[in-house]
């Protein structure tokens, strides 16, 4: 019997889309792939917000390698705020620590964001090259204030990176907008592809900032990979490493997916899926982890109260639908999280509230 | 009509490998995935010839992503040499001149290889951390002497690192036997699956040599995939960064296809074809690049005289068989490459020799 | 999104049987093919109950195609008897009155079963080559008396046939046991893979007494067809006309699919699905058209009181899920139907009371 | 390694129309499915050359199935003629004699074609309902001379039908043109689609003559298919009994591209491939079984002389093509069969040479 995946990494996922990626002897350079990749560097500007005066990136890889390709725009010494709201936030300044550049660091209870005023409070009279944020942090549903945050770091930093991994195609995103400078996110979450893709825009003035020697590696370079895009974008093939060209096939079509159902109905079959499933779980009883004001359009991390969430996991799973644990060690042993993004419908939630009644039932 | 890839990069493909990463709902915890994993990274040593005292990696990114992740094993000030047989081979200096290493270099002829004469002659009183070349070099189609190699290699250098992207799967592979510490690929060459995945396979003696600090970056740190890829041996799921759970449902099943066929006629298979499109190709009065004992069963350089290879590349294409052009600056406008990796087959052989003579014959 | 199909003609589909189909240069001859044909024929016989005595058959075309090749088994004036709880019952008449036999007919009301003293009463001092029936009634959801009916049968008819197009694989199935002659469904019901192939089971008895000139066609006379079953249930490839070979690949696959669940499993994963979706759609205060005790556990046809099933329907298709209308002439406007058989589970019939639940809302 | 059917049933095959097929929770009533069908109706009128005065219908089944349902059009005690070029042509026999009417019947020399000339012989002074021939005998590979045929049955007959079942897709079809009243063929020969469905159009004339009381069964009665045929022609879904659905969006998309393609060049394709093949065929020193001008374009027979073709087939298999091995009796031991029709391409043509030549060199 089919096994629903309502896990926060992949998400609910399509064959449709899957089986784009089925062509034999489609190379990086045939006109297939060509076509594939120009049109989903345009998919990437629209969800991502962003207008033309950003430059679009798909690299092989994870969110992971998107992230750290910011190095790109960094110089030794150069200062850097990090503002983390968890696990994930804090993976920007795993990935900075390990170059030479000065990080600041600031985090926020589970559950809670950080707010202007600890950025106010931390940047006093300091400047920084770049802050770098989450706009959903996965390991506990909470999404950040978005467009105040920018607002209060594009007073302290030249540079304004976020980190929209589980949130991009699934919560509204507004590069362009908002005035993000680097915004990152994957094929694999809200935007329902495969994995193995890096996917991020860069601003207008961030490109024209891209200093002579950065302290970047060679494959995650985007100063190397820059003549590559531009190429693809102009309808010309290019190469500069080989790209994961079938998850780009399923890539290209799940972008096309949501320009066809635009990204305003999309962030609100989101949320219309996230409201379903919260109200579920609180005539169970639950809570959010979120604030009520920071809950995500796309995972909801779920307390269990006095029930064991590892019993509650593996009662659903056994009812065919696999959740994700959770995994911010200040909550451990007492949440669960749902992811519900990319191709997730009310049908979806109304089994996610179905299933968990029953495991809830069988484990009380 | 369906069009053949005899290109370089991506191989000879087969839609029983692709069907294989059609499968919804499948995440990087799943079980389908989890001992997917498992028994690639087994294939992966398989392959590669490499015993149980190598640690296989399968990460997610490109080959060039699996040759970066070397500087794991580099610290800062480390000197290494890089010997060139082409464009591929300049790779490897290209990433290590990026990190705080000092590189020592030597290049060859196209067509030629560095010879151990070379390595005794740059070495002289020097001593490496690291030692560097290329199993097959795909811009010309030239196989390096490896053993003779490594064994003068040895003597200058405490570890040596070969690039075995357009070899491994189709070239004799003896990562052991040979004495490789660091043996790179790639999923989408002479493996025959889609591109997404790096490869590589480190020895014994060098997992006990990471440095505390190396100059390596975040995501391509191996010591951070190191847990996982070991409790994915184990047959349990572990996370670092999301894996390309589809691409390597793929790769599984094709590093199956190979334990299935055996490496040795594997092997012969590869030789097999290759003679066949050299007979052929020197039928129509052409050369190899490759002086012919240095020819790879892989990659075919074709030098092609008075003939334009843009033009019998255009009229291939027009028959429905895509070959690769010349990269090698130094043969700008005089070669083109037959690829026939991975699934290649005499028939795929006959094809080719068929085509071009149509072509030949049309462009003549 | 994903729309569901909760029709009763194809049932609940599944991605992983489809994708069996998926081979290319597969012939009829083909040791791929004769392997699956091979397995498959015994597939029937798990899922039909029928022991080593029966022949099984699986020909191309629909369910229509098997019913109407009992034609194989009926000589010229022979009297048969047609016992028929609605539409699909009225198709066995419909086909038989085709050729030079004599048919006798007995009817029920919609919701209701012919009963055994229906039989009775018709059959007074009659005799009968054949008798005919429907197990579960597609038209309303009526599952006959299967047993009890079969017994009464026997006393007037010297063979007995039963549709069993929308049972076999969802409801209790029982060829032997029940003594059934002639039982048939088709691919693409309960047994859930794609329609294309009709299939079939007959007793050692009846085929004893294949007549030496049938009334039967050319394409449809299983005489014809016996060599060939027999030579693939003995793993050898065989020919009388071109087997559907792609859908019989999915239909091998579906079929160990049911082995590997066994028959008593599925059958009570079917009734607890029926069991959900009648319970809810009584608290919605809508009525089963069969009897309480007649409810089959593949198919509910829903009485909607005074709500237009036409425009729930409707409502229910925006929200993603198909349902089918009904078509019993007597019950016209005042019912449609819900199918759950094949690949269902507790999640889909969730769906189904869920959407519905919605669709009921709106058009109230 | 992939092998290749170069057989006569089951034709060159593509993932891609059989990827078409893949498409889950659709049904014979689904928007997709209606569509499709539309699309398939027309193309199949295109493919025969039919203008649209002709009905077009597909059929679960196989091409006996399509064959068999002109019973639709005859009436008990109709006087018919066979004119058989072989096996395939005597099928027309075997269905009619299962039938109350008269058949007249007059066969050919293996190799060679029932003439103008022998049609008048067995005509004299008899008037015949319909006359029954074959456009390419698939048992020994020779194509009728259609249109001197055609003119000569209508001079002695009110309809003719004609089996284009090895033939439509891959030789000039005309219908309309050359006036055939019954124009039969199946979804997995030259067409390319995976096999399960009857297909045939009928001319103007022929169906304003469907008698009232034919002697076609049920399932194979076009007067009940009518209906539903025209309902998707106008764009909407209709039931008489399950299409074989998935089938049939692998057959409209075949048809899709043949009509891309044109009819013009896809007979070109085929002759070219034809000629290849006979040409080395005849380096070899075989000939064909059919005289040089009656040789189809989709099938050739090879009669090997001194070499058993049973030698000559296992070692081409091994080599990985699939042969078809002769069936007709006066030439048994003598010859075997080459199926060059659907995707064949040049490329295909060049394998089969080869792949020949290699299996002579092994079995001589």
């Amino acid at each position: 019997m089919r096994r629903i995946l309502m896990h926060v990494g992949p998400s609910v996922g399509s064959y449709e889309v899957l089986l784009k990626s089925v062509k034999e002897d489609v190379g990086f350079g045939s006109p297939e792939f060509v076509e594939a990749m120009r049109s989903a560097l345009e998919g990437v500007r629209y969800v991502m917000g962003a207008d033309n005066s950003f430059t679009p990136f798909i690299i092989p890889g994870s969110g992971t390698s998107a992230m750290e390709a910011v190095t790109t725009f960094l110089r030794e010494g150069d200062r850097v705020l990090v503002a983390s709201n968890g696990l994930f936030g804090d993976r920007w300044r795993s990935i900075l620590e390990r170059y030479p550049v000065k990080v600041d660091y600031i985090g926020s209870e589970p559950g809670r964001s950080i707010s202007a005023k600890s950025i106010q409070e931390i940047a006093e009279s300091k400047h920084y090259r770049m802050s770098f944020f989450t706009q959903v942090e996965t390991s506990t549903g909470v999404r950040a204030p978005v467009p105040e945050l920018v607002k209060e770091m594009k007073k302290v930093s030249e540079f304004v990176a976020l980190d929209g991994v589980a949130a991009v195609g699934g919560e509204e995103s507004c590069a362009s907008k908002w005035g993000i400078d680097y915004y990152v996110t994957a094929s694999q979450k809200a935007i329902g592809a495969p994995p193995g893709a890096g996917i991020s825009t860069v601003s207008g003035r961030l490109m024209e900032n891209i200093p002579e020697r950065s302290v970047s590696g060679y494959s995650l370079d985007l100063s190397n990979w820059k003549r590559t895009m531009e190429s693809f974008l102009d309808g010309k093939g290019s190469y500069f490493a080989t790209p994961p060209v079938h998850v780009i096939l399923s890539l290209d079509y799940a972008l096309r997916l949501a320009r066809e159902e635009t990204m305003d109905k999309r962030v609100r079959r989101h949320i219309a899926s996230r409201d379903q499933i919260v109200e579920g779980i609180e005539e169970m009883g639950f809570e959010t982890v979120a604030e009520p004001g920071l809950r995500s359009s796309t995972v909801t991390g779920v307390l269990t109260g006095k029930i064991s969430p590892g019993d509650l996991l593996a009662a659903s799973l056994r009812r065919g639908v696999e959740f994700a644990p959770g995994v911010h060690p200040a909550l451990a042993g007492r949440y669960f999280r749902i992811g519900h993004m990319g191709w997730i419908t009310e049908k979806d939630a109304a089994i996610a509230v179905h299933v968990l009644r029953g495991a809830l039932k069988e484990v009380s």
